[in-house]
């Protein structure tokens, strides 16, 4: 199966979601891991969809989600940074998902800087958390 | 907002739904109505994506739906049968809805050749309905 770039703007704009864990982890000097992902969740039928898409971005996994559902999912920092945010740097979201992205982006850029190692870095990038994912329908 | 072809294959891949009603109605000769739509729900925040497709097809309504949640409907026969299927037809759906659009242009076709004004069309209908819209997550 072969994908095109806006018909995944598309799926992504009605299924994917954009996420930013936050992990109370003893081993880091701040205390926590921040932890970015890119997920596309789909019924178990449609598997062949999210391989395509692993294929397309060639990185990530397809792994088991909740019950009959499968999740394409992408937590590598350089794979988010290099190939998932220019993607959609190019192809604009068209619904206010996009705003997620946005939010999404300027926490992976503050990574990139190495905001997330200390303590007032985690919680700047709390602050952007805060304001993802809302109004979602599930 | 312009739309690309693409985009919305993808994103009805994610968001849209073929639905075929049968309703008992004394009014009609076979005894039902056959009513097909296509609709694309959203969340309310959204409304200017459903607005788009409305613009892009030409025809349909955006109307409220449940809560916070808005409808994209096309449920004029014509409508359906010039424009929402052959749009489908010529830029296909990548996951299992395909076989439901495939299904709900079956019925369109059926309802082209007046199958769905005898009780035994109807019928017919029923059981191409009965194979529709199975393994949803919603």
């Amino acid at each position: 199966m072969k994908l095109e770039a806006q018909w995944i703007t598309g799926f992504v704009d009605g299924e994917g979601c954009f996420h930013v864990g936050i992990n109370k982890n003893s081993e880091m000097t701040a205390g926590y891991q921040v932890l970015p992902e890119f997920t596309v969740v789909q019924h178990e039928r449609d598997i062949q969809v999210l391989h395509a898409l692993k294929s397309y971005f060639d990185c990530g996994v397809v792994r088991k989600n909740h019950g009959d559902r499968m999740a394409y999912r992408v937590r590598g920092i350089e794979h988010l940074q290099e190939r998932i945010i220019p993607f959609f740097e190019k192809h604009s979201l068209k619904t206010k998902k996009r705003m997620d992205f946005e939010k999404f982006r300027r926490v992976l850029l503050k990574m990139k800087e190495g905001v997330h190692l200390k303590p007032e870095g985690v919680e700047e990038i709390q602050r952007i958390k805060e304001q993802m994912n809302r109004g979602k329908l599930r």
